[in-house]
């Protein structure tokens, strides 16, 4: 049993050598931290927490279902704020793609993120068939 | 075999739709960022990083219990302190805790928490049975 | 299945009651938040982010060798910069190590690591065999 690499339609890809958006061993899920840029590195959903969660909840979804998953299979997310006052966007956005018991969160501030334009970054673990 | 969330007596839990303290998939447990509140969100601990710790540490361990482990059975910790000054107090509260080889372990210092007066969030991974 | 810690040659190790630079369980591979210093925590690579990224990754390779594995190995890397200025040099170190497939990565920039002089710690998760 070896890494797969999963793509997903919509969901920019950084070039060769840098890094996987997701992989999956097994039955479980890794998914890089996910910012809310298209493949051109633009800002997705401009100075709007909530419309930058939104967009990158959007994209793991989208690699959950390319790995044969669904959103309530991840076990784990980890989000990364460049405000606090950026947290209640955040949950909002994450109680529009859960169900049931969510997941476990850890969600800390941070000082920058790889744009300065970028508010918010989330990674996420999880267990095909998991949820469910 | 789906995920279980795993509630553990004491330890305060966030309303629905937000997350889950702990979950647990076979054997393998994680337990989301830990702060030192109780169930009203009053902080536990004062403005000591040391007794904030302990109250992490003790959450985390009724939280492992719960799932039918214990604290060594933790794998991998990630800290965060809001000023890099804590460090000496939380690595002391965490020498309380664990026996033997002690589990992998990153701290990093974050800008900020989910409310200003909490001083250290750590999460952990852990196997059911791994520690021996 | 009980956790095994993996130490390797070179790779500095801190002291009893601290934590682990690794461990395994089963096929699984955790390492900790590695930081560019030598065995009396003396800053490895100056105030240089690719020399301490080098530094790190150099260390990581031990430790997945040390587990019976190599780097391609790696599932998922999280790597905590001082300032996002040092994202290049990271970027640069990360691919000289890797081939094919890049491991999923998250990269934030932190207030602070254990260290002023430190400017780059990377942890790691991985499975032996998983790279092929």
């Amino acid at each position: 049993m070896t890494f797969e690499r999963i793509r997903a339609e919509g969901v920019p890809e950084l070039g060769p050598e840098s890094l996987s958006n997701c992989k999956k061993f097994g039955d479980q899920i890794f998914i890089s931290g996910m910012v809310s840029w298209d493949e051109d590195q633009k800002i997705v959903g401009g100075n709007d927490a909530y419309r930058q969660a939104k967009t990158v909840f959007s994209y793991i979804r989208s690699l959950m279902e390319a790995a044969g998953g669904k959103m309530d299979d991840i076990i784990k997310i980890n989000m990364f704020v460049t405000d606090m006052r950026y947290q209640p966007d955040v949950w909002k956005a994450r109680r529009e793609v859960f169900t049931g018991d969510f997941p476990c969160s850890t969600l800390v501030c941070v000082s920058s993120l790889f744009l300065p334009e970028l508010l918010v970054e989330i990674e996420a673990v999880g267990f095909i068939g998991g949820g469910g």
